[in-house]
């Protein structure tokens, strides 16, 4: 009995099959780039063991608990919001009692990934190996073999970024970096807070980040200039990139004056719905002149209606699972900072969506052209292998391969990383064996992709 | 010779194909359960023969309309409008002269599946033996095993809910439940015809409303006391449901008094464009309070251009076949009702759409997250297998199998039931047999969800 | 070795290879319709041989450049704008360089094919080879049978339609018809500069087409009989077609006085960009009603902005691969000239997309109800196998076959249009193949829609 198959993921028809495998054998093994998520760095500044399953598994994913939420198991039952957990046994059981959800996410991949790899599990979680499962994990959690660094180390992690506020003094980053620990942890500039006036607490953040930069962020060439200096800060414990979540991919190009007047109204915490979305879009063409200087790569993570469930918003704050995808535009958003920016080679932008309707009609050809652009892999809710696939098929005849940039893991679940890194290089591979055996490429041509795929283009893409 | 072949709708490689057909061969017989369609409770009232092949298959079909129509056969050749038919032979001649038009679409595969199943013909229909096919049709349909209640029986319908008008007093469902005839045909509500101002007649129909109830429907309160009231009696004649066939998705959460000020000028034949689409969105919240409160299960199917052919409408009136889809937004659409409502796990909301763009973008994640959500199944034009398919491929991984409802056949069309439940069955059979191939759920598993959607999820969701 | 397999693009499952195998060898040798290009007729008047394999291969194909450029190639160095080329040698390699980039696109394919077929080449170009390729290529492009008319002859082509401005007096139409050549060179009354407020020059082409055709476009009605005019002079070249580019699919039906009115507003230049484009919207509708009378079919390709690249656009003008595709609405902006002409059976309005979203939810809807409506192609950037395959696969189920009109090459690269074709015949053979061995359709059936794709389908629907 086993949880998983040799050959899970590849097509079912013999030829396919066996040439995905053979391009699977070779890059199994590639160490791993996780060039975009969201571990907690402070896991690797402490290397204390992870409390219990359900701390480790349930709580913090908000893939488990939106499908739990869903079926009419309140966000209380499965701890969220509690510090420490009352009973961490009855929640795993409520997990165990409602895994057959699970059925064809790729939630349950990753979990029993995580479960036969790192725990040794065999069979199936349900409701009668319940704590079984839970003791075995319990077990295994306490070992030394299973504290943050020595898993990092354990998943071969080459370089693992974390997502950032540009008011975080990055501690646990200096931490990690003076400590004996030899893993490659940086930090990525995520400046949401200081740059999107709907952000909670933006016009107090504009305070903070003065306060932290010593300058004059009541200007506007003194709040640039304080960005400027957190990202050079950033830089210093290794940061390569920075990231960008609003709403819409909309960008601006206003002249300075216009600018300065519209932050004067902004950092005030004025300006209407229209202004502040006006003043998100010209922040991104700063940040991409910015990168230009200081050759931070640029991700831009648009499209997301966030907190949409008031209810839980309210209750528990951002990240419970409660953010819905919206219809993206890219073609004209993007179009003042790419009449700006777009044919600087010097620049690397790297683009996601949640609007899979826009992969062949609008990335693709954009990606396909721009020598700026580059396209990020099926983010969030397309990070799945049916997700991935279309990725490839929608985007692949026209921005090619070498436009996009690898695998990110965009993970909150540090066991899922391994996972979610197996999935997508069995993915791919099951892909590229398709265009093998319709003879619409080589197979020594596929060995090479596979390889790109799964390691060298984040590598190249995030200049790490 | 046969028309239908016993693998037919299964994946050609041959280890997905033999799962696929143990997973069939499980579900096939099931009993089925029709929760949405357009039959009429007439026919099983009166129990009166179908009176010839046109009239059956051909006249009442828009499926086939439509498709004649687009190559220039007018709808007076087809004999729609007419009653009783003038030359219905020749009627089907025209239809066998072109019924290679359906090549690769669901109606060829309904029609083939009734001719062979129903009236053992094995020759594919063509203009040599339209008359052969014509003549045995006749005949059969003259005997007592093809009377609707006798067809009933062999369909193995467990439940038919038909789809009604409050205006309508439901006569003939009152007389099938007086009858010695045991099945169970139940009446679906759908208001349009009273909550849609842009509904034929809708002040007159107001007025109708009234006068059933004895309410004052002039008033905002006695309107929506009388809308109660045929709800519940809706509901005495078996009624669990209700639906609602909006141009968009659009929902609103007024105050009570702008609710009862907009009520007035919308009730007096007033009101713009702008006004009468608030009305609509506000009255979708008002019945989903009432759902709240007697249990009826809430249905919507927006994004519907109607009587997109004006000359057609003008000659033939609604549901001739000239309603197109539109794009459909549901983030916004839907947030105010769900803001109120979201998180009432004793509301059961329905979501249909014909955009199937917002799968994996909008309704997969509404729907893995709302415990008041469900996504209903490929709808009309995507009723079909790739549109089965797809509906899988793109709300599996994010919403699971759980927040999905089964099948919908949604027909006007009778003898296509059975024929349409099982192309359902027999795609979903293949979408299972690829995940269990792939390796990404066990054979076992694959199974239960195989009879869930056959037969378990449509009677649990609707409350059968 | 070779570069192409005899079985490349056919499903790898061997059943369904086989029958795809039988189906293709059936229409492998139809002659080619080509109803839709970019083909210059220059070449066929002039019949002189090809520069060099940089001038005929790279040079003026936008998706090589594209994608080139899209890697931090100049447009410069790969000798766009240059006439005669610089240093060809060059250029070819640094294409052979970049060759990889092209895996898993369809240029690839095109490549190969021409590589293979036309050349005798055998291996893959790469760096090394770059210069051997070279000269092989070279060589034979001395030869008699590599002359345009030749080349014509050899493919195979039946009839090959260019695309060409109303300001164009046809010359080498002209010649080509007095020629001792018998291949049959049309020309495609594409209106654009003179119906497209945008294009440049717009207000100085009015005048040159009053020059043309001695009416007085000052005046509406002197305009439209302008127009009228140059259809009738394009129809005496063979032509059987129009072909409309506009930014959008909106149409609209103006009484003749508002659009007299609008007319003399947009003809001096004035009107702001909802003028333009209600005036766009109107002449499409014009455009309509000539058709009716002159027996043109008409083309609309919509959805594309052009020139996004406003530097290269600057440097380079029109056509070097600036255009990306933009979401497109087609049920609103078709209404009206549908509400005017859309059930007349005697109009053929052949309809294009590049946002495939709209395949299945509203252009198989439309084109399955409307007589007057075809669904073109999958265009350009879908003009690959995973994009041929998607139309296939969103649009049969209800459209049908019968509402399409087989292939357009659509291309500016003239050897690439027997590789187009070979690849349109093998992917939609693998489709047809996929619906027999699934038993939705009989082989039989499958070989007759083989050949109306490939040949029957665009000769009917062109008037051919």
């Amino acid at each position: 009995m086993t949880l998983l198959d040799e050959n899970r993921l590849f097509p079912s028809e013999p030829n396919a099959r066996a040439v995905a495998r053979r391009l699977y054998t070779n890059v199994r093994d590639l160490p791993i780039i996780s060039p975009h998520g969201h571990a907690e760095p402070r896991w690797f500044a402490e290397d204390e063991p992870f409390p219990d399953p359900a701390q480790l598994f349930v709580v913090p994913d908000h893939y488990i608990s939106r499908m739990l939420y869903s079926r009419g198991i309140s966000l209380e039952q499965l701890g969220v919001g509690s510090t420490p957990l009352e009973d961490p046994r009855r929640i795993w059981r409520i997990f165990a009692e409602n895994y057959y959800l699970f059925r064809g996410t790729p939630t349950r991949l990753w979990l029993d990934f995580a479960f036969q790899e790192l725990f040794g599990l065999d069979t199936r979680l349900k409701p009668l190996n319940a704590d079984a499962y839970y003791d075995a994990i319990m077990d295994k959690l306490k070992a030394p073999g299973f504290r943050p660094r020595a898993l990092f180390e354990r998943f071969r992690i080459e370089v693992l970024a974390t997502t950032d506020s540009p008011l975080d003094s990055l501690p646990y980053h200096e931490t990690v970096r003076r400590s004996a620990f030899k893993g490659r942890i940086i930090p990525t500039f995520r400046p949401d807070p200081v740059v999107d006036p709907d952000f909670p607490n933006f016009v107090e953040n504009l305070g903070s980040l003065g306060q932290m930069t010593h300058a004059d962020t009541a200007s506007w060439q003194g709040y640039l200039s304080a960005l400027r200096q957190r990202r050079m800060e950033f830089k210093a414990l290794g940061c390569t990139a920075t990231d960008h979540g609003h709403p819409t991919a909309a960008t601006a190009d206003l002249g300075v004056d216009s600018a300065a007047l519209l932050y004067q109204k902004i950092a005030s915490g004025a300006g209407d719905q229209a202004e502040r979305e006006l003043f998100r879009a010209q922040m991104l063409t700063e940040m991409a002149a910015m990168s230009l200087d200081d050759g931070l790569v640029m991700q831009i993570h648009p499209g997301s209606f966030r907190n949409h469930n008031a209810r839980l918003f309210e209750r528990f704050g951002r990240d419970v699972g409660a953010d819905i995808p919206m219809p993206t535009n890219y073609v004209q958003a993007l179009h003042p900072l790419l009449k700006r920016f777009g044919n600087e080679a010097g620049l690397t932008l790297i683009v996601f969506t949640l609007d899979e309707s826009t992969y062949s009609r609008e990335l693709a050809p954009l990606a396909g052209h721009y020598p700026c652009l580059r396209l990020g892999p099926a983010w969030w809710f397309h990070d799945s292998p049916e997700g991935m696939m279309r990725f490839r098929e929608y985007t692949t005849e026209t921005a090619g391969f070498y436009n996009t940039v690898g695998f990110n893991d965009d993970t909150r679940a540090f066991l899922s990383i391994p996972a979610r890194h197996d999935v997508a290089r069995r993915v791919d591979c099951s892909f590229l064996a398709r265009l093998v055996v319709e003879h619409r490429i080589d197979e020594d041509e596929a060995g090479e992709i596979a390889s790109e795929l799964a390691y060298e283009l984040a590598r190249k893409a995030y200049r790490l």
